[in-house]
């Protein structure tokens, strides 16, 4: 039965219309085209082309805009050109958690900007320009669209119940355990309520934190572990699937502090959008949260 | 330059962020995979498979669910499995367009339904399931997001200037002369301002008309010409793109007939969403709407 939901945190519309009960064997994922290798500027030994470093995990001393780097920026996540979060060790992936965490700090000396995303596109199908692992911090002058309309209900909601959000999302999701796929007591991975696309999946820190560059190198390190995890699930269950993740932390605003709550979230891209979410702004999802997590949690 | 421009309509955000002036000849278009015909359930004979028929042109008086129709519901635009838009004649379209009007005519009697949008999805990589033309309806008992979108601001500006906000963006349009891509006395096509995808294309009625179905066959007959004039025009300048169309018409409540405007948006597909536009909300398009208007006028 096709069932209209509506996010609690953003106020999204999602048409959950199970195709046949359509599980992750009926996806056939989008093929992924690899980009010819030769000429990738993210490859140790090509710094040269590949723009001015501004931080890099250099663990053997080696000068800015040379070979010897780990973690770079348009954050490149590996001098090896076909790493994947699945191939690295949690220990690579804590060094772009990293990574991610001191750009933002050090961006945010900077009083012209407001908001810091960071994406990372897995695939071609999710919008990647290059096969080389990498992530991609955009910082705004404003609080762009997707986070207004997160911190409007965030808002919204503390007001009224003096309580965080997302808190309250987590723990009515732990107490239901329907759409949990994993939680310990640093973070929690969930198949959210109403899900844009399949197997669309958040991330959260169990305690409540409004900006992700505050977390210390042990969260960083429980998340690295999840993440690969996950990511290890996803590749199983759904063949190597192009992705997105975001992350999403508190503009520069001390009161937004009590109230929000950053998160990841990883969305595969299983196929084409239709003009359906173009022209109506209402997604149209096949598969229902309940049995993502479900099939997350088994694989 | 890059330059942030907001929609003055739906208030979306857009970063224009030309790549080198990119141009119509430097995309690839998405291989337009087609599927088997062989088990194509709109094709002519094949009514039985293709579920109810609600609708047909029949001009040869033949009963319904058996071959002899022009147009059929979800609407399948042609009995011919290898017709597009550029392929049919203007009096095809045309048909279509009928059909449109005659099925939300027909379900406007249905109190419980508030509003329909009209969607084609033209081609796999914008999400259409089968390759032969058709288009589909959707009706909803509340205004979709982005129709609701475009009301607020319609609503907000004739509040303060007692005018439609639609007319208004239109004559301007006109006015500055560096968007607009055909204009008679019937219709105006245009490249908006702030465009989410390159060569993002708008269609409306030049006479102020909130509501589609109230369409008469002559205002159809200018339509369709223009629409085949347009998809001719997407053809040859980026190669038989694969697009999303959209219809747009005012929900049923009367309030709305001096506000409200209705329009056909259409928008090739000419490379996956990134991850900018789902982290953050901001489309990030590489074509100025100038340089596609001028393009598309010239081609």
């Amino acid at each position: 039965m096709a069932e209209f939901r509506r996010d609690p945190i953003t106020g999204r519309w999602v048409l959950l219309a199970p195709e046949r009960t359509r599980r992750s064997r009926d996806f056939t994922p989008p093929s992924a085209k690899q980009l010819d290798p030769a000429n990738c500027p993210f490859c140790e030994g090509r710094e040269s082309i590949a723009g001015h470093e501004l931080l890099s995990w250099r663990t053997h001393g080696t000068p800015a805009d040379s070979p010897g780097w780990d973690v770079h920026e348009v954050i490149i996540e590996s001098p090896r050109h076909t790493a994947t979060w699945s191939t690295l060790a949690p220990e690579e992936i804590w060094r772009t958690l990293w990574a991610w965490r001191e750009r933002i700090r050090d961006l945010k000396k900077d009083v012209r900007l407001n908001s810091f995303v960071i994406i990372k596109n897995h695939g071609i199908a999710a919008g990647a320009k290059q096969d080389h692992a990498h992530s991609q911090l955009f910082a705004y002058p404003f609080a762009p669209p997707a986070l207004e309309l997160e911190l409007a209900s965030a808002m919204k909601h503390y007001i009224a119940e003096k309580r965080c959000l997302f808190c309250d999302v987590m723990q009515q999701e732990i107490d239901a355990n329907q759409r949990v796929i994993a939680a310990d007591d640093q973070t929690v991975i969930l198949s959210p309520y109403a899900p844009r696309l399949p197997f669309e999946t958040w991330l959260l820190p169990r305690e409540h934190a409004s900006n992700f560059e505050d977390s210390s190198d042990t969260l960083l390190s429980a998340l690295a572990a999840r993440l690969h995890d996950l990511v290890l699930r996803l590749d199983s269950l759904l063949l190597y699937p192009p992705f997105n993740l975001v992350l999403h932390t508190a503009p520069v605003k001390d009161e937004l502090r009590p109230l929000y709550h950053w998160h990841l979230e990883i969305v595969p891209r299983l196929g084409p959008r239709s003009g359906v979410e173009w022209g109506s702004g209402v997604y149209v999802n096949p598969v229902t949260p309940e049995e993502a997590a479900h099939e997350l949690r088994a694989g």
